[in-house]
C-alpha cells in the first residue's frame, strides 16, 4: 500500500503523517514513511541542483525533468524495495506535486508533466493521496506567523504562485477522483489528522478484503 | 544552423569539430563549437551526478531523464541563442547519443527515450548530424593505445556494450536518413574530416538557398 500526501505550505502533512506512522505501527503494520527526495542519496545530490539558489537560469522543463529523475530514483532505491517487502509507505509529497507545481503553476501543462512523469514511474501509482484542502494565504501565514511583519511585495508574488499551485491541485482532485481525497485543512491540525487516518484506514482495509 | 557530431568512442569527433571550426570561422560565419553538457553551469552540475563513480545504484530511467535535464538546459542556456544570434554551432554529441546509449544499449527503447527527449527539446533536432562510423574495437583500442596490455575481462564486457552503441546508431540512421549522415571513421582522420567538412558546407549552402 502506497500512500501519498499533497497539499500548499503550511498544512501540516509533516506532523500529519508523523502521527499517522505511530497509529499503523501500533496497529501492528509494518510502516515506513518518506519524502522526497528522502533517505536516497542520488536523489538528494539532483534535489540539490533543484534547490540551489544561484541557479537562477535553472530552465522550467529542465527543473521538471529533474524532479522526475529525483522521483524515478526515489522510487527504485527506497519506495519499490518496502512496498515489495509488504510496507505501507507513507510519502509527503509525489508525482502530484509535480503537476501541480511544474505542470499547472509554472505552466507546463499537467498533461505534458505527467507524460514524463508516467515514464519515470511506470505503475507506481499511489493507493490513495489525501490533498490537504487549505487556502493558501492560510497557510502561509501559519508557516510565517514568527514574522512580525506583514506579507511583503515579494510574498505576495509567491502567494501568486501559490494560488496557482492550489487551483492545479483542484484539477487534480477532478482528473482522479478515485485515488485522491480531499481533506479540510481550515479545520484544527487534530481534525485533519483524524480525517486523513480515517482515509487511510479504509484504504488499507479496502486492500485486506481484496 | 545546428549541426551535431555523433559516433562511439575514439571516433576522433573532437579534432574534427576543432577542424571545422577554424574553416568556417576564416570563411567568414560565426560559429560558435560546444558539446554536452557544455559551459552550462547547471547542466555540469547535472552531469556530475550522472558520472560520479560512486553513483553505482544510478537507476538508467533516472539516468535518461539527468540527460535530457542536462540538454534541455545546455539547449536554452547556451545552444538557443546562438542560434537566435545567427551563429552556425557545432555540437559534439546531442540527442542521438541518449537515443543510441539510453535508448539502444541499455536497452530503455528508443521511442520511448525520444520521447522524453522530444519533450527536453521542443522542435531542436539538428539541421545536420554526422555519424562517425567506426568499428567499436579499432575506436577503443586507438584511446588505448596508450596501454601496454591487451584488453582485459573488464574491456571486454565495455566491448558488449559498444557494440550495442554502435548498432543503435545504425538504429538512428535508418530512422532519420535525412538528417543523419555516414561518414566512414576508418579513413585517414585528414580524410574523416574531409568527409565531414564537405557534408557541413552542403548543408550551409542549402540554408543559404532557402
Amino acid at each position: 500500500m502506497f500512500i501519498t500526501f499533497e497539499g500548499g505550505e503550511g498544512t501540516g502533512k509533516t506532523s500529519i503523517i508523523n502521527l499517522i506512522y505511530q497509529d499503523l505501527i501500533k496497529l501492528g503494520y509494518k510502516v515506513y514513511k518518506t519524502r522526497e527526495p528522502g533517505g536516497s542519496k542520488i536523489a538528494e545530490q539532483i534535489r540539490d541542483v533543484i534547490l540551489d539558489v544561484k541557479n537562477t537560469e535553472l530552465d522550467y522543463k529542465a527543473e521538471a525533468l529533474l524532479y522526475a529523475a529525483s522521483r524515478r530514483q526515489h522510487l527504485m532505491e527506497v519506495v519499490k524495495p518496502k512496498l515489495d517487502d509488504g510496507y505501507v509507505v507513507l510519502c509527503d509529497r509525489y508525482v502530484d506535486s509535480s503537476l501541480a507545481y511544474q505542470g499547472y503553476a509554472r505552466g507546463l501543462g499537467i498533461r505534458e508533466v505527467l507524460e514524463i512523469n508516467r515514464y519515470a514511474i511506470d505503475d507506481y501509482f499511489p493507493n490513495l493521496t489525501i490533498f490537504i484542502d487549505l487556502d493558501p494565504k492560510v497557510g502561509i501565514e501559519r508557516i510565517q506567523s514568527n514574522r512580525s511583519s506583514d506579507l511583503n511585495r515579494l510574498d505576495l508574488e509567491r502567494m501568486a504562485f501559490h494560488n496557482k499551485v492550489y487551483e492545479g491541485y483542484h484539477e487534480l482532485v477532478k482528473m482522479y477522483p478515485e485515488r485522491i481525497k480531499v481533506v479540510n485543512g481550515h479545520q484544527t491540525l487534530e481534525e485533519v489528522y483524524k480525517s486523513c487516518y480515517k482515509l487511510v484506514l479504509e484504504t488499507l482495509n479496502k486492500g485486506k478484503d481484496k
